[in-house]
């Protein structure tokens, strides 16, 4: 493919690693580790890798070696940005510690291990990836590894390239997948370690020990760099409420750091509506409410940031949902009725408070919640469109309010959505830099012969020279959930804090920010110039910092 | 406002002039000008100012001096990147000229100077707007200033003000309104000089002496950063069809533009498809086919871009819309119908033609076709969903290729518009430099007392001191044309000449890009790194100097 100017330019650059890991390092464990919560039971299901102490890499005036060992890498789930660089700095880790060391590529996700799919990573192939977005290296993919026999398939080919040691980059669900596969070679005696790589754009992997993941912020100042521009936008023509949905489903640490940096009239936190027990009437009245009293001061525009899960958040909806699943599944003749029909059915079947919550919905979204549908016959949440629905509301609440003399303004809604705008941007300095020292470490952790770790890179609000390397069990980041029935072993996901200094901040300064218009206007990220506007990390990690 | 990091270190930024206006400058005269085309009507209508000669600036070696001048500035109609630094460069060459010089802002557009509406632009206030984005600095609004009591009314406060220059930055039609003013003012002795600056992120206000509008280098650059991302994303996941709607109604330079830097799979050209005489659906064939081909390499994955005026292009679309706007005109109870009887009378009532297009459409959007109408009762072709309307088409022609064994791949379509994102992005060096130029240039129009003048600079491709500047008589791009039923003298609007450079090359790649996966990821805009990557005109304005 041909290279952008930007590509050639950033190609040259490179990446700073922890002073600690420039030469050979001393492994300094610590005491032994426990899970966070469920102790007993993880350990009796984590035999062989429980237990195991964290590791810190000390510098050490030997010179760096080891012995030859061939790896294998997988890249799993979502991209994010900087996925490339794990993958160098493994690569330049592997041939440092022993140049005869080999690296292959796993491709198009897990699956690319259980099919046999794979290609040598030489340095060449290495070379036309260093610093750039994208997973395409060797691609990425949704396969779970939970199976006996996918490991035992995976297995084969591990043997037959003589891998011994296997790196999966991946969010809180395929790493818990890397430390059950850890467990199980060890069990097995497979002499296969495991190490993990904390990635995921939506930042909800996160804990005590890994202060962040990566591709968070690369991605978060792309939406940024967005916002603020159509902030500028509106500020300029004084017209349009602009209602911005940001991708991240699980968690709104997406939508709270856009946030911090922008500064818009309005933010919605998913855990807050839980945590509070909104309705969705009440977020469109909290949104119809700001709407209407920056009208009151000639201002009938203004920006609006939602998380993309927020239905999902909202304990009326989350039940509707479920109400919805289990009625339709025993109503095959539902597709057959004329859409009115449907409509009648519904209300007068579900229970009484998902039957007015149902009924407050615009029609078309409540039409969407039972046509659309997923293979298991569930409502696809991800398909309905939260922005047009809450702009939708907002507009019929304000004519409500302005019903009753309480709204004289102008009110013209825009529509925005995004998600793959930033998965896949040139990774800034800070996760061109975290991504190489976590795949750099990753090498590191193989030649200490450890399995079952998580590669960790701390201090990370300090310039990457001063970071601290080492490994983290990841069993230690255990607890028990129900999932699909079943009580699992799980990395638990990190939603955003209430208590959090990042949510602290937001919530201080939102009701200044949605009356008197502060915006901020980050500007797209920036490689090259001061280190002020280089080489800073998120607002979300540097308030995180002041909790600890 | 707090200002972001990159928008306080981009303030240091000197935009650099070309080096004819960094002294004092000599003004050489050209030979008397015609208008392009009607040149018996415009002389006619523009007597006062038709005919005027192209004026060079070439540098002198005395010191830059003249009269105080109390200038106003307008921006008018849609936002572009680098509006506030034509108002900083007009400042600086005021006050260059004479300390004396004030500068006042009419607020929201023209309708600013009809109303009475402005502030004065103190040292202050410039300070605060140096290489921004966006047009807050006093405001932008559509209010077309084309009577003969607006132009009175504004006279009133431009004399009470003492202004006796206006410059009006603006699009096509902002600037031949700003012609038609200065032929007024100049007709009644008014002793108000007129000067335009071409501005407009669409690219189409350009012409053999005007090289390109400002704002469409950082508008068309940072939307080919979020294609380039989402190139890179579709290349990893390898599993979507993203249809990305690009802004711009009236030409389709800034989806080619993007094309030219990204090389998608597909881009539609709107004024192929007119010239070609396209049907909607011989638009869905061609990239149905092109669906299907990469299908075939088991490539189920690519990237369209179209532009947001298609619809308007395509003749029989136009037709139907035609037809549609009289037949609803004369049809006032037609509101009051089911949607199954409103649609068999439009197909019943449509001629032959038309009706089988209304068929042919995805119900959703027949039925917006019919609902959504402006005050003025015609239909809002700007609220289609082109990019969903053209997706879920092919995907309908898909299952018919299906069908016929011709198809055998996996079609998921995700959408996008960017539009809003671009208009007030932070200038790129070159619309930095090239509005600041145009500004400070407009002040030596001012002190050269000439009216009915767009400031111009030339030899864009260059580094900026090597800019040659100037003015030209903007009555020279006049030609008449039927508007609203009666011939007016307006400006040529430029759009894609299909023999031009720029198409051309597109033309010869787009085969080979449709299949081959061609992307290019050019990034964020840069500022502060290697001029390669920082300092490169559109691929357009390099193209069309070819053609010179």
């Amino acid at each position: 493919m041909k290279k952008s100017a930007l590509q050639i330019a950033r190609a040259a650059y490179q990446p700073k690693l922890p002073v600690e890991l420039t030469g050979s390092v001393t492994v300094v464990e610590g005491n032994p580790t426990q899970s966070v919560a469920d102790q007993e039971d993880i350990k009796k299901l984590f035999p062989n890798t429980y237990g195991l102490p964290e590791i810190r890499f000390e510098k050490s005036s030997k010179n760096i070696v080891g012995k030859p060992v061939n790896a294998g890498v997988i890249l799993s789930g979502g991209q994010a940005p900087g996925g490339h660089n794990v993958i160098c700095g493994l690569f330049d880790g592997l041939k440092k510690i022993n140049k005869e060391s080999r690296l292959y590529g796993f491709l198009m996700g897990p699956g690319g291990l259980v099919d046999h799919k794979y290609i040598e990573l030489t340095a060449d192939i290495i070379d036309e990836y260093r610093n750039t977005g994208g997973f395409d290296i060797i691609g990425s993919g949704r396969t779970k590894l939970e199976k006996k026999e996918q490991f035992d398939k995976g297995l084969e080919i591990l043997k037959q390239l003589d891998i011994t040691a296997l790196v999966i980059i991946g969010g809180d669900d395929s790493n818990t997948n890397a430390a059950v596969l850890a467990e199980y070679y060890k069990e097995i005696g497979a002499g296969v370690q495991v190490i993990g790589c904390p990635k995921t754009i939506d930042g909800d992997l996160k804990n005590e020990v890994i202060e962040t993941s990566f591709g968070f912020d690369t991605a978060t100042k792309t939406y940024s760099e967005l916002i603020g521009n159509i902030q500028r936008d509106c500020y300029s023509a004084k017209k349009y409420w602009h209602f911005i949905k940001l991708m991240g489903r699980s968690a709104s640490h997406i939508a709270l750091e856009c946030a911090l940096q922008t500064q818009p009239n309005v933010c919605i936190i998913s855990e807050e509506v839980e945590e509070k027990n909104m309705t969705l009437q009440d977020v469109v009245n909290y949104v119809a409410d700001i709407v209407a009293k920056r009208a009151e001061n000639g201002d009938n525009f203004g920006t609006v940031l939602i998380p993309e899960g927020l239905i999902e958040f909202i304990p009326a909806m989350k039940n509707l949902i479920a109400e919805l699943n289990d009625l339709l599944a025993k109503t095959p003749e539902f597709a057959s009725w004329t859409p009115a029909e449907q409509r009648e059915f519904v209300i007068k079947s579900l229970s009484n408070n998902s039957s007015t919550v149902y009924a407050s919905l615009p029609e078309g979204v409540a039409r969407q919640l039972t046509l659309d549908r997923d293979p298991h016959g569930n409502v696809q949440v991800s398909l309905i469109e939260t922005e047009k629905l809450l702009s939708e509301m907002v507009g019929n609440r304000l004519k409500e309010l302005a019903a009753e003399g309480k709204y004289t303004g102008k009110f013209s809604p825009l529509h925005h959505f995004f998600g793959y705008e930033g998965r896949c941007a040139a990774p800034s300095n800070f996760d061109a830099d975290y991504c190489y020292a976590l795949g750099y470490n990753a090498a590191l952790l193989i030649n200490a012969g450890v399995t079952g770790y998580m590669s960790s890179l701390r201090n990370l609000t300090k310039p990457s020279v001063q970071w601290l390397a080492g490994g983290i069990p990841i069993s230690m980041m255990f607890n028990m959930e129900r999932r699909h029935g079943e009580m699992k072993p799980v990395i638990q996901k990190a939603l955003v804090r209430l208590d959090g200094t990042p949510f602290q901040r937001f919530a201080a300064k939102r009701a200044d920010w949605a009356l008197s218009t502060a915006y901020v206007f980050p500007g797209p990220i920036q490689y090259f110039g001061p280190a002020e506007v280089c080489d800073q990390p998120t607002k979300t990690l540097q308030y995180e910092h002041l909790d600890k």
